[in-house]
């Protein structure tokens, strides 16, 4: 089993990310803060490059393969954004990557994937193995396979939204009560718990799901990893993961203070405050942390609290139904 | 006459609003890079306190009212950005503020000038005198009535966009061959080129305006203030200024390297491209630097060009129709 990662390997990250990944702000709003009755700070990754925070995953990731293996290349499968991830982290780092992208992804996903130049292979998310397909072709070509999630560099990679957390809460002489993140496979959510745990002790941690994907918030309950039941649907596209990971779960029980689900209609409300409030494009799955604070899953009165909103890789189309509640 | 603003009165409003207005980020995409040849940076003013750079001007301003005219209050006519910047300043600095917009301003606008805490009074954009009412009403009370554009203190405000950018660029250690900014009164314009030229000479900055609302551009070409035809209609609608500022035109007519003008239907495709490339929610009238850009209305490939998006106060509704040229 390879190792968990620490608070080091996470500043280690930070310097390699530097100039690479971008430092995206903390952004306030005085009408937000009077009608919710709190202090919120928005942590904006839709600005990250590539249009979420798996870029910074990605390339700290990428960037620990070393010669000769460097031509082999990286494998990766993805919903889409670790996808645009890692291909824009191969290009830079001169990679060859091959994508397995399920063939329902958001268009906007595949192209930019594509546009970044990376090989997409699709397959049907319901009846093809994506994990076999990928590690098939990472075995044929000699290239690694990259974990969305359950990999030690790369959940400090994403653990550098902890650190800036932390760096921008001192700069603005505040403490955050409370940080909310958006959890999938639970990555960001493990890595920035690591990071809040050296830098700002008693600042509690909440993942945040969509509603019967609520498997990490189950499992942090029962103390194990449980899986979701299937046949459920959510706008939440880069969330639907089956299960925790067990390195991130290994992170998360110990880290968090618990997990909270939000409903997919929850979701569009809180896209369309993004807009409206914070001018911030955001996928369903990006928002899901400030669904929580304006569905009042979490009672946030008084408090300072920090949301996570983890990406904004998505159609106006689709935007536009999410944010209408169809 | 009042005095032009000068590069040190930008630096002191700098420190009057540190803490108070954001410094809002550089953004690139490197896929629009891609696609333009140019290396693109983006000024998103609509990260700015109150979602427009306007905040900026309005504080400054308003921070220079000494007692006992704190307590009287300051007017201000506007279709909505300087309204809400204003707004927001007077609740800051505890001064009552009456804020004169047109019935047919945008919603978003009036609803959050009102929220702010301004009293709010709706004119007749076709019949009514609006700089007559705030006049009369500024006598009533004996406040300040704040001038959107036309005041050196109000310029010097939007010139911290221009000083900001300037030490941005240093910190990345290029050179910006090319500036560009919204125009309406020309008071962004004005002051952003005033902060560039002691800062990066050799930067060539051009105002952009909504086309048959090119009074700048028409004026800089002719030497003198024109005024725009009468009987035009923009989705810009901030940006339907009848002709450019005294001072504005002065500082603007030797420091412009010129105007450019954009359709609506070229800026509705801007905002189109903010939203998917850059996750950024523009208001029309934010957006027309980006059009001139992405439209080609000036030639920018191999350059090194900073684009100020200005505002983005715009209901999803409104939006959707701009981005989709209805």
């Amino acid at each position: 089993m390879k190792n968990l990662p620490t608070a080091d390997d996470i500043r280690r990250a930070a310097t390699i990310l530097e100039g690479k990944a971008r430092e995206t702000p903390l952004l306030q709003s005085p009408l937000l803060n009077e009608r919710l009755g709190c202090r919120l700070l928005i942590k904006p990754e839709m600005l990250q490059v590539t249009g979420s925070f798996k870029f910074r995953g990605a390339y700290n990731r990428l960037s620990q393969i070393a010669e000769p293996d460097i031509n082999k290349g990286v494998v990766a499968f993805s919903s889409g954004n670790h996808a645009q991830g890692v291909a824009l982290a191969a290009r830079l780092l001169e990679m060859p990557a091959w994508i397995f992208m399920p063939d329902d992804a958001p268009a906007m996903k595949i192209d930019n994937t594509r546009a970044y130049g990376a090989r997409v292979v699709t397959y049907d998310r319901h009846n093809d193995d994506r994990e076999s397909l990928a590690k098939q072709l990472a075995i044929d070509h000699g290239a690694a396979l990259i974990s969305p999630y359950d990999d030690p560099a790369i959940i400090a990679g994403q653990g550098t939204v902890g650190l800036e957390i932390a760096a921008q809460m001192r700069r603005l002489e505040i403490r955050a009560d409370m940080v909310l993140a958006p959890c999938g496979g639970g990555g960001l959510a493990a890595g920035t718990a690591l990071a809040l745990a050296g830098e700002s002790p008693g600042t509690k941690v909440f993942s945040v799901e969509p509603r019967y994907f609520d498997d990490t918030a189950r499992s942090l309950a029962a103390g194990k990893r449980l899986k979701n039941k299937p046949g459920h649907r959510s706008i939440c596209d880069a969330l639907m993961i089956p299960e925790p990971g067990k390195l991130t779960f290994d992170l998360n029980r110990r880290l968090l203070a618990g997990g909270l689900a939000v409903s997919d209609e929850d979701v569009g409300k809180a896209m369309l405050s993004a807009f409206n409030h914070l001018k911030l494009v955001s996928e369903p799955s990006g928002a899901v942390a400030l669904a929580a604070v304006l569905s009042g899953a979490v009672d946030v009165t008084g408090l300072t609290v920090v949301v996570v909103m983890s990406g904004g890789n998505v159609g106006s189309e689709t935007f536009r139904r999410a944010a209408s509640g169809r």
